[in-house]
C-alpha cells in the first residue's frame, strides 16, 4: 500500500517543486479557483528600460580604489552595478520589474584578498564612502539595499573573489574558508577532503559563507548539523578599526564570545573575511520520509516529543493544514485525487505533512537515529507516505526563489516571513500572525492562500515559517506586502512591552526588521550596538541603514499602520 | 574477573575522595616519597586575628542602602566582611590563614528582589561606591575580591536572597530561576516538578545560578546538558544604565546575540538577576564507569572518536598517566596493589583512567547510548574497572574544594588550571603547560605532581584541567604559584601573537587571567568590552579591576616573569 502511495506521488509535489518555471497550468488553474487571481500577466521589464543614476563615486576615491584591487576590479558600469541592486524579498523583485526608484550601488568593487578588504575600508573612510558588503546578494529584508546614509556614495563590496578554502585541519575537523565562498563550491572544497558543512538553507545555490556567519543562517537540516552559528569556531573580521581575529578553542569561558557579535551583525560592524567553521565526514547514506499526521496540533506535538527526547531528524520539517492542502493540490491530476482518496480512507480530516530527513556516515548510525525517531512519531498515529515523498521534497528543497519570478508573471504577490518562540506560546503565535496576513491579504473579490511549516525544532520551542501568496494589488504591490508585513510583525511583537517570537529566526534584520529590533532587544541593547559599532565604525561607513536602529529611533520605531 | 577489581577499587580511590578532610595516612606517606614533603605542618590562623579595616562606607551611603534593603539587611560586621573576601583560589586561601593584607568590603548588602538590585545599584552610583556580585564566592581566579578600585568604597552584593524559583514552563521546559539560587536548591526546586538543570561543576555545592551564567560556567555532565550558556534561554540584568532583559525565543537571527555578552560578563556590565534556562526531566536511570587506556595518546584519540561520532557520554573524563598514577596510590593499600597488579596482568604500562557516566529518562535510552560509545572504546583495546570506579568518582565528584585546607594544612600548595584548544594543538598543549608547571614548581629537594584530565570534549577540541601539587614555599607561598602559573599561562598563550589554546576553558577571568585577555580577544575585543561597559555602567562602580583590560592595559598586560 505504501509503495504504491510512494508511486502516484513520485516527483515535484511540494509547491517549491510544483510551482517551478514555467508554472504549471494546473497550478495557475488552481491558484485561480482558489485566490481570485484573474488572467493578467505582467511580465518583468527588460534590465534596459531600468532607470540607473548616474556614479556619485568621486574620481579621487575611484582612483584611491582602484590603487588597491586594480582598475579591472572597481566595476562602473551600468550591468555590474544593476547585478548588485538590492536582494531577493518579492519588494526586491517588484521593484527591479520596473516603474519604481532602485538604490544602486556608484561602483561595485571587488577586492581579492581579506588585505586587500581591510585596505578597501581605509579607503573608503577616507574617501567617505558608504561600504555595502555583497555575498550572494539573496538577502530578502534589504540586507544588501545599497543605501548611502550620510556618504556622498556607496560601493558594494562584492566578496566573489574571496573563494578560497584557507585550510583544513582533519584531526580537528575544521576548515577555514573565505567569505566569498558560495555554498555549493564550499561543499565541493570540502568533499575532496570527504568533508562537509552541512549547511542548506534555500538560498544554498548562491548564498557565501560569509554571508550565513554576518545573518546567523540556519539551514534545512539544523537539526542534525546546528545553525550557522554553531559551526563557527573562528572569525577574521575587516573594520574600519583594524583587523580583528576572535575563536582559539572550541569553549571558552574568557570573558564574552564575541564572536556573537559579529554573528549577526549584517556588515554594519566589519566585513567577514575568513570563517573557520567545524564541517564533518560527508554522509554517505541518506533517507527522507513522508509522513502525515492528522491535525496541526497534533503535529506540533510530535515534533516538539522529537525535540524534547533529541532524536529530530537532520531535516523535520512539518507543514500545517494549509501547505499540505497546497502541496497535494499542486502535484497535480492523479496524484492529488490519489492521495487524497488514501487520506480519506485512512480517516484523516486535517492533513499535516511531516517531512523526515537524515544523512549519516553509514546505514547503521541512520537505522538507529531513524528507529529511535520513528518510535516517537508513531505514538502519534502517524499516515506513511514512505521515502518517495520525502525524496521529492529534497529534490525541491532550493526551488523556492526560483519559481517566484514565475508566479509574479501572472500577477501574484507571493513572499514569506518567519519567526521562533516557545513551545507554549506556539500554538497561540501560529494563529495570529496568519490571521494577520489573512486579514490583510483579503480584499473583495482576493482571498489569499497563508501556509505555514515548521521547519526548525528546538528543545525549548521552534520557528514558524509562513507563506503567502494573494492577487497582486497592481496599483500599489509594495503597499500591499508591506501592509500585511507590519500586521504579521505587530502580531509577533505582541502587545504590552513583551515579544511573542522573535521578530526573525533566520532572515535577519537588514532594513525591514530594523524598526522592530529595539523591541526584542531592548533600548538598552541598540545603545549598546550602537557603542560597539562607533568603536569599530567611527565614521559610519559600513552598511548604513541596516540592523542598528539609528538615533532617529524613537520616532521610527512607530510603525505606520 | 571485572567484578573482582570492581569490589577491589569500591571507594574513595580518586583522589579527590582520598584525600579529603582528614588527609588519610597513607596518602600523607605517599605525598612526602613523592614530593620531598617535609613534617611541618601549618594550621590556617583563626579569623579572629586576621586583620580586618574599619569599613569605608560612608554614612549617607549606607543609609540610602539601608532605605532600599532594610537595616537588617546591610552588613557591616567583622564577620559577615570577612565572609566575603575573596573567593577559593589558593592564594586566596593562603591569604586568608594570616598574614597578607586582605581586600576586605566595606560591607555586606543583601537585596530581597531584581528591584532592589536595581536600586542598590543607583545609590551606589550616586555615593560613587563600588559593587562586587557576590553569588557562591567561588571563585578560582579573584573574580570576587573586593577591590574598590577608584571608587571611596566597595560593598559585596550578596545576591543570597534572591532565591526563588520564579516559574516553570513545563510545556517548553523552561524554567526562570532567580540569581541567587545555589545549585542544590535549584535541583530542589526543579526536582518537585520532575526537572533537573544538569549543571553539576566541581563548585556545585555553594555555587549560584547567576554566577554560572556570569562566568560561562561548565559542569561534569556537559557532554550531556550542554555548557551552561547553552541552557540560557533568558537573562534579567540590573545595570547602572537601567534593567535589560534578553532572550524571546530559542534562536533567533534578529542581530547578534547579546545574551553572549551578558554570558561571562563577571558582574562588570550589570547584576544578573534572573536566568531562564532550558531544563531537562530528570534521569530516573544513571550508570558510570571505570576504563583504563594503555596511553595518554591512545585515551586522547579515544575521547576524541566519542565527540567526533558524537556518543560522548554526559561525563566523559579523561586522566592522564600521572592523575591514574595518583588516583591509584591514594587509593590505599590493598586496593592499590589489586589494581596496579591487575593491569600489570593485562600489559597496560601507561594506565589512564577514563571514566564515563550516562543519565537518563529511562534504561532503554541509557542502554542505546552506552552500547553506541562502548563500541567506540572498545576499538582502543580498554581494560574495564566496571561501574564501581564509576560511581567511586561520582560520589566524589565535588570533594575536590574540601580537601584543600587539609593538604594546605600539611604544608602543600594544591591548586588547578585550565585551558581548551583544539584536537591537533591539544598533544602539545598539554606537554608545554606541564612542562612548564614542573619546572616551576621544581626546586632542590622539591618534586611537584603535575597531573591533567580532559573533562570536556567537543567535535573540534577539549579542555585540559591540570593539578599541581608541591611542597609550600614557606617564604613566598603566593609568589611560589604565580610564578608557576605565570609559566603555565605563556605556554597556553604562545608566542607569536596566536594563542594555542583559551586562556581559561571554565574559570572564567577574574583579576588573575585579566593580563592575559587582550591576547586572547585582541585589542580591539578589549576596546568593544569597554565601549559596551561605559554605555552600561558609565562611572564604573561595577566589580572595578576584573575582566576587562583598564586603560592602563599596554603597561599592565606585560606578565612579569
Amino acid at each position: 500500500m505504501t509503495e504504491a502511495i510512494d508511486h502516484t506521488v513520485r516527483g515535484s509535489w511540494t509547491p517549491a517543486g510544483a510551482a517551478r518555471s514555467p508554472l504549471p497550468a494546473h497550478a495557475l488553474r488552481w491558484l485561480r479557483a482558489r485566490t481570485g487571481l484573474v488572467g493578467a500577466t505582467t511580465p518583468a521589464a527588460p534590465a534596459s528600460v531600468l532607470a540607473v543614476p548616474d556614479s556619485a563615486l568621486p574620481e579621487g576615491a575611484r582612483a584611491a580604489l582602484a590603487d588597491v584591487v586594480d582598475e579591472s576590479n572597481v566595476l562602473l558600469d551600468r550591468e555590474a552595478r544593476l547585478g548588485r541592486t538590492g536582494g531577493l524579498s518579492y519588494v526586491d523583485l517588484v521593484r527591479r520589474r520596473g516603474g519604481a526608484e532602485l538604490a544602486v550601488p556608484d561602483a561595485v568593487v571587488l577586492p581579492e584578498s581579506p588585505t586587500q578588504v581591510q585596505r578597501v575600508l581605509e579607503v573608503c573612510v577616507e574617501h567617505d564612502v558608504a561600504v555595502v558588503p555583497f555575498g550572494g546578494g539573496t538577502s530578502v529584508v534589504g540586507g544588501v539595499t545599497a543605501l548611502r546614509g550620510d556618504k556622498k556614495a556607496v560601493v558594494a563590496l562584492d566578496l566573489a573573489q574571496l573563494d578560497r578554502l584557507v585550510s583544513v585541519d582533519p584531526v580537528s575537523r575544521i576548515a577555514v574558508l573565505q567569505a566569498g565562498v558560495r555554498a555549493p563550491d564550499a561543499e565541493r572544497l570540502l568533499g575532496a577532503h570527504g568533508l562537509t558543512l552541512g549547511h542548506f538553507p534555500q538560498s544554498f545555490e548562491r548564498a557565501t559563507v560569509g554571508g550565513f556567519a554576518a545573518t546567523r543562517s540556519a539551514g534545512q537540516a539544523s537539526s542534525g548539523y546546528g545553525r550557522f552559528e554553531d559551526m563557527v569556531e573562528g572569525l577574521r573580521l575587516a573594520t574600519p578599526a583594524g583587523e580583528w581575529r576572535l575563536g582559539v578553542a572550541p569553549a571558552s569561558a574568557a570573558g564574552p564570545d564575541l564572536r556573537h557579535l559579529v554573528l549577526g551583525s549584517e556588515g554594519t560592524l566589519g566585513v567577514i573575511t575568513e570563517v573557520a567553521l567545524r564541517v564533518r565526514p560527508a554522509p554517505t547514506v541518506r533517507r527522507y520520509e513522508g509522513f502525515v499526521l492528522d491535525g496541526w496540533e497534533r503535529g506540533v506535538a510530535a515534533v516538539r516529543a522529537l525535540a524534547q527526547q533529541r532524536e529530530l531528524a537532520d531535516v523535520t520539517r512539518l507543514s500545517d493544514v494549509d501547505e499540505t492542502e497546497v502541496s497535494v493540490a499542486l502535484s497535480g491530476g492523479l496524484r492529488t485525487k490519489a492521495l487524497r482518496g488514501y487520506l480519506n480512507l485512512r480517516g484523516v480530516s486535517r492533513p499535516c505533512l511531516l517531512v523526515l530527513g537524515w544523512e549519516a556516515e553509514d546505514g547503521r548510525e541512520l537505522a538507529w537515529r531513524r528507529d529511535a525517531a520513528l518510535r516517537i512519531v508513531h505514538t502519534f498515529s502517524p499516515v506513511t507516505l514512505g521515502s518517495a515523498a520525502g525524496e521529492s521534497w529534497r529534490h525541491n528543497r532550493f526551488a523556492g526563489p526560483r519559481q517566484r519570478d514565475a508566479l509574479l508573471d501572472v500577477g501574484v504577490c507571493v513572499e514569506t516571513l518567519e519567526t521562533a518562540t516557545t513551545w507554549s506560546a506556539l500554538p497561540a503565535l501560529w494563529a495570529s500572525v496568519r490571521g494577520a496576513l489573512v486579514d490583510a491579504l483579503t480584499t473583495p473579490g482576493r482571498r489569499p492562500v497563508v501556509m505555514c511549516h515548521i521547519s526548525h525544532a528546538y528543545e525549548t520551542g521552534a520557528s514558524l515559517y509562513f507563506t503567502a501568496i494573494a492577487p497582486r494589488d497592481p496599483d500599489d504591490p509594495v503597499g500591499q506586502w508591506q501592509r500585511a508585513k507590519t500586521a504579521a510583525c505587530r502580531a509577533i511583537a505582541g502587545s504590552g512591552g513583551t515579544p511573542v517570537g522573535t521578530i526573525t529566526h533566520h532572515h535577519a534584520v537588514g532594513t525591514d526588521h530594523r524598526p522592530w529590533l529595539a523591541g526584542e532587544i531592548g533600548d538598552l541593547g541598540a545603545d549598546v550596538l550602537a557603542a560597539v559599532k562607533r568603536r569599530l565604525d567611527p565614521t559610519g561607513i559600513l552598511n548604513p541603514g541596516k540592523l542598528i536602529p539609528g538615533p532617529e529611533r524613537p520616532d521610527q520605531d512607530q510603525p505606520i499602520g
